[in-house]
């Protein structure tokens, strides 16, 4: 292997722990940096995005509002109700960050992991909220010449899921796709990603400013569920568009049910009722993210042919196979500064991510606020 | 073909109409006794269920309690915000009833038409709430010798819908099933379906008396959801079946969640959680009725890999195929006085079907209140 001068032996890492107690810690450690062998490579971190899947994670059910400081951590008590369902993770420290990017300092002695020192590359899989991370070369994404790390540190969690929507949508048969917290990053990329692809997309957001946002990218169908003729534009958008099919981020409250109210009433325009079970057009909501972590309530005013369900990234790449994923990467590598580009709304540190007001900031997951750490800032 | 001079030339048939003003009407009307052709059968109706799926079209969204007699015809008024949805059907006088049985009295030129006549016959297909009925010979199920029409009244929809619960368990790759409103005369057909199959079954019901009616039919995992530890109590039966698909015939309210969460804490005792993600297992919960006309309200403890949705007799019996139905149909005559006998609460006629009171009787959907129309009583 090939040591950089640069590496320390100790540097920091964020983990989140739920107590014996019943309370959520985050603290900052001191871990050794691990030595980079075969074809393993040694990534100065230098920028890991917070996305919803992280903050599962990071604070679990804890109150994000709750937290205070002790030294080098944070803690924030889990309501009693919650505890059976965090119990299993009692009195483990989880390292946290889902993906990221940075600069290969070592590598070991594979000559393919050796060709990647100096290289600014990308990757996935767990404990990006650190200074150092050992990757394995195969694993990791080149980018481009020139593309910063901060540019590249969201290249696998929202493109492959909006790649994965797109596939979703062509393996199961339908023509379009309605999203919801459509201006998120995510969004934006599916509103890019549609438009190259030819698939019609109803989006569904929360305000005029977003709604514009949208437009501004070249989105076509925008609805704002704050409108009092949301049902109405909603209708109409699915009957031009015939998007049978929904990714929902926000997963709690009346949306979903109202999708599908909606896509059954455009259905409806086009064939006559099945009697008292409705329009025979399969109608789906998968719920991919849980913005409002109310329970979702789903009226009845759309016919037996309905599906409502959870939604993840890993098993359908798992079923896509390996081929498929290879080709998505690298369309997410070429394109990352135009249809997969993300915008943050603030820079942290790993000292700053454990701090009280912080942590309330980022756990509220408003639609275009999208916070970046940068472990070696 | 063969006349029987039993058949007259007009009888009654029972319709149910959205009026242009926003009520449901039902009334009896005279209308022509068919004379069979060719492969055609005309059958004295003598027996004709009521279940849950006549209900959605007799009634539609009317008030059950709000009818009131006038002359040969009953009206309730439909609630404003429901009748956006019963608008298609307004003006158009439906005819009701999707099963029954009765006697072939007469039969068109065709020799397998012929060699019926004076059999009981059972099918279904709609329009059974009358005193006559046109049916094509291949279209009915000869009832076996000595088994009444009342027996024989309810040979579709349950045992096809049980029949098709447990084929969607193996088409799915499930290893057990759940059921609600399991004391209902669906219900203890899949008890004893179940039991000669040899698929676990987990018992949902809302009382002792119910529980103790299907343990006396030998059902082994009942669990009361009124009880204090229902919740413990469904999350062992379902650890001890390994039953991860639902049927649900209610619909409304918390309970489709419920499962969900006890299918997720029974599966957590044999697999680790996947992150945030919650158990690999996937959990699946069919609505296939609507005995609560509440919203469906779903929480999320219960991991990604989940879904909900409608589950609809018609749309399996396509996917299995003219063979497999066949072999279905066999079986329910073999074993029409066993595995799919069922019971009735009360017998009517075509006039008690629409007096005010028997209405708000039959709406109810009591589990084991059943009610069975005599037309020709």
């Amino acid at each position: 292997m090939t040591d950089s001068a640069s590496a320390p032996t100790q540097a920091r890492q964020l983990f989140s722990t739920v107590t014996q107690d019943g309370a959520l810690e985050l603290d900052l450690r001191d871990v050794p940096v691990p030595t980079p062998t075969g074809d393993q490579l040694l990534v100065r971190v230098e920028a890991t995005p917070i996305n919803p899947s992280d903050l599962a994670v990071l604070l679990s059910a804890a109150d994000p509002s709750g937290f205070t400081a002790f030294g080098a951590s944070a803690r924030s008590p889990i309501p009693e109700a919650a505890r059976r369902f965090t119990a299993a993770r009692a009195g483990h420290s989880l390292p946290v960050g889902n993906e990221g990017a940075g600069t290969v300092i070592a590598a070991g002695e594979d000559p393919a992991a050796q060709a990647l020192i100096g290289k600014t590359v990308a990757a996935a899989g767990g404990s990006f909220y650190a200074q150092y991370k050992l990757l394995r070369a195969h694993d990791c994404l080149v980018l481009p010449d020139g593309v910063s790390a901060a540019e590249g540190a969201s290249s696998f969690v929202n493109p492959l899921t909006a790649l994965g929507m797109v596939g979703t949508m062509r393996r199961e048969g339908y023509r379009g796709l309605v999203h919801t917290a459509a201006a998120s990053n995510l969004g934006q990329m599916l509103v890019k990603l549609t438009q190259a692809e030819g698939v019609p997309l109803v989006c569904i957001v929360r305000n005029q400013a977003q709604a514009d946002l949208l437009r501004g990218l070249g989105a076509t169908h925008v609805v704002d569920s704050t409108t009092p003729d949301f049902m109405g534009q909603l209708i109409e958008a699915i009957a031009q568009t015939q998007a049978f099919l929904a990714f929902d981020a926000i997963g709690g409250g009346k949306l979903a049910g109202q999708i599908l109210t909606a896509m059954e009433q455009a259905a409806l325009r086009t064939q006559p009722a099945n009697g008292p079970y409705g329009s025979s057009q399969m109608k789906q909501v998968y719920i991919y993210g849980r913005l409002s972590t109310e329970p979702t309530e789903i009226g009845h005013n759309f016919g037996m042919k309905w599906g409502v369900g959870g939604w993840l990234l890993t098993p359908y790449l798992q079923s896509a196979g390996i081929e498929e994923v290879a080709r998505m990467r690298a369309r997410v590598a070429a394109e990352i500064r135009t249809t997969f580009a993300s915008a943050y709304t603030a820079r942290i540190t790993l000292d700053g991510a454990i701090q009280p007001d912080t942590i309330a900031a980022y756990a509220r997951r408003a639609t275009g606020e999208k916070y970046l750490i940068m472990p070696n800032a």
